[in-house]
């Protein structure tokens, strides 16, 4: 059977149900702590910060199948199935033997995976009765596709954004007040947490830590509003099966078998969705499949952070997550241009990594836009630096083949677009993009400052 | 037959030849005239200025389908066939009996329908061996649609970007960077043209005719290279056929008879696209369509201009058309956002309109605005602002069936997105968008300068 370019599975084949990586697990990922008891967090405790039917999906390690709603299967249809594109043109590019394959989630307004997400959250939201939800925002993916599902389903929604980026990205910024977002750069004199670290730190550019606690004291201190996040939970990786749900069906329409499956990685959302079906076969012993989670150097969670407990947020308001970790102070170095700037991982990706399911890498981010810029021209997609990542090593285990004569068949996660990113672009077309990869003395500055868990 | 949210032909169904409307109208455009002669242009005459596969394209008034080449079939498939989408939710919300059908050409890196010639013209500068290809750009469509075709084949490509966009636009002037073009702006001192230009209104924040003067000039005066332009011209719309194909095609295979068929008017190589196959069936005798124009209140080429052979640019180096113009001195009032700003339109629409084939209608910017921000929360695609046009009469037309009753099928085309236009989209938010009508008196000195050629 001919590949096509791009394979688009009909939309009777969006997946009828997110699956659930953690009832496959033997070992299951740790559970979140309450701060001040340091006990695992109960439904109650989570309770008055996240809704509570996504409560249930973040506790439950039990169902591995969990019933999509039919309205978020319709909002779906907006924009799903992705295409999973054969790169052809890449592939003669290269001269490479192996067969490439991505996913692309860019095609939709927020540019990126993270509306898969954004909309379950809403919904689940708008069913509880909630007046509407905050939330934190960075390079701004996470916040466009949040303001994207409250106006579908008419909630207010208050995004904090990391005060650089409010300043740098006012695009993004304003796609999110298009929707009917409010946006509040970060750190604000709006909340305690925010006039606290304001006042200690006068200049400074804010980080997604604080901006974090911004979000959830405004929601647990106002009626009717929870917390969301983009990232880092059970749940966003839950609703995130879906990339490698219809990824598996679109492989195995057409008889392929995948060799290598890569994925960029920051709070692990996307690398999550995307791996959780291939993991759940290795898991059970069905197949096996060669999984690389690629990170950005200059922000190594997975190849030099530490797995233990860390604080999720700067303001320690958030339950305490058991993750591969380089410490809740940690920021990337200030030439550091893309997302994946988050100091942990996900827990449940933590587990498996640590349990030997899958490998990762750190990439520099020069050769990532040399990536970027090679796929780019041949594939017509401009894609978004944190992708990059995943194309950089799609690119190299492509050129490995070329030396062995190997015709593997290599898929890897396109996460999203570059549109929103041309001031990283331009620096680098300029010649004036650096790398940073931090010493082991600032790793172990940073490391020194967990909190004392029993792990 | 229950209709799918978006209806993807599968890659076998992308055109395998253009359809060119020319060969079934009775009375034909009007040919180009040389400047210099004021008789038709020849051949030998255009192919100093472009590509000589495009000049036989630009003169063929009797083929009605041309072959599309392989390589161009090809890279199509990148990015076509484009989704045919059922916009159930926007219907939802007018609470309208009509069915609202959107041909969306956005779900590319150019975001626009303009790479469906960009890489035909691409294409046939390569198959003759020419070193590169100049062109102009205003908001940079195609300038960006132009620089990702170059970059696939290998060729130089050197864009004159009007000036007041390449200082605002810096992002759209870095993707063409990034896909290895130059961009220069325009008016510049590289050109006779410019320099002459600068000396006589040394502020100048350029326009689109004074870009295509220069182009063409940096085009004649160097070995290896031709001019391109992204809309107007035959040829453009020739290629944009494939948008009309592509949508009969999808409306066919469901069974849906449009009733209305409604798209943005510029130069018109959108609207000329998308219309041509039903045109030529009411040419034909074969069908009836309401077929509606739609054009900004502040650039009213085909409402308020008048019929007549016009120059195509400021500088007057190009052939004459015979065209709808305001006269090629007009020039849009600075509120004006988006783009469709050129003062003249297609030969090829002037004449099917000037038949009563089909009808025109202008809107004002900020109820196009209030359209494409309404579109945006339901449907989820922030459009580009030249697209709304097309959403504003689409939604005025669906409300109408509301009254009447009638379940009319209402296509549209939806030519991109707004990702680039965030600036217009914060005028928006900000309550400071304002409309400006021509007055008849700016209209009657801006068509005195009309040429003095029999018509």
């Amino acid at each position: 059977m001919e590949i096509p370019y791009k394979i688009y599975l009909s939309e009777d084949e969006i997946p009828r149900a997110w699956y659930n990586v953690r009832a496959d697990m033997k070992v299951k990922p740790a559970p979140l702590l309450v701060p001040s008891t340091l006990k695992p967090a109960t439904a109650e405790d989570l309770g008055h910060v996240f809704c509570d039917e996504l409560v249930k999906q973040e506790l439950d390690n039990d169902h591995a199948f969990i019933e999509i709603p039919e309205d978020i299967r319709n909002f779906y249809k907006m924009y799903r199935p992705s295409p999973l594109v054969r790169a052809y043109c890449l592939e003669r590019a290269l001269g490479t033997p192996a067969h490439i394959y991505y996913k692309f989630e860019g095609n939709n307004t927020s540019g990126s995976h993270k509306l898969n997400s954004a909309i379950a959250q809403a919904y689940y939201a708008k069913k509880q009765g909630l007046k509407g939800v905050t939330t934190e925002t960075g390079a701004g993916q996470w916040g466009t596709a949040l303001s994207m599902a409250t106006a579908y389903f008419g909630l207010d929604c208050k995004v904090y954004m990391v005060k650089v980026s409010y300043e740098q990205k006012p695009f993004r910024r304003e796609v999110m007040r298009t929707y009917g977002a409010s946006v509040t750069p970060s750190p604000s004199d709006t909340t305690n947490v925010g006039r606290a670290i304001l006042a200690e730190h006068p200049g400074t550019t804010g980080s997604l830590g604080c901006a974090i606690s911004e979000a959830v004291e405004t929601a647990v201190s106002n009626d009717g509003y929870r917390y969301v996040l983009g990232s880092v939970l059970n749940q966003v990786l839950l609703h995130q099966s879906v990339i490698g749900l219809e990824t598996k069906t679109a492989l195995d329409k057409y008889g392929i078998k995948a060799d290598v499956i890569i994925g960029c990685a920051g709070g692990g959302s996307n690398l999550g969705g995307l791996i959780s079906p291939f993991v759940g076969q290795k898991l059970r012993g069905e197949a096996d499949y060669q999984i690389i989670a690629v990170e950005p150097a200059s922000c190594p969670s997975f190849t030099r952070g530490k797995y233990a407990y860390d604080f999720c947020d700067t303001g320690r308001v958030c339950p305490l997550a058991k993750m591969y970790t380089l410490g809740s102070n940690f920021i990337p170095s200030a030439n550091h241009a893309g997302g994946l700037r988050y100091h942990g991982m996900s827990s449940t990706l933590s587990e498996l990594y640590h349990q030997g399911l899958m490998e990762a890498r750190s990439v520099e981010q020069t050769s990532v836009f040399d990536a970027a810029v090679q796929f780019a021209r041949v594939e017509g997609i401009l894609p978004a630096p944190e992708s990059s990542h995943a194309i950089r090593v799609a690119i190299d285990e492509a050129l490995k083949c070329k030396e062995t004569g190997e015709a593997k068949n290599i898929v890897f996660g396109l996460t999203g677009t570059g549109y929103f990113d041309l001031v990283a672009y331009q620096k680098y077309n300029d010649h004036q993009m650096s790398d940073y990869i931090p010493t082991d003395e600032e790793l172990q500055k940073s490391l020194a400052q967990l909190p004392k868990v029993e792990n």
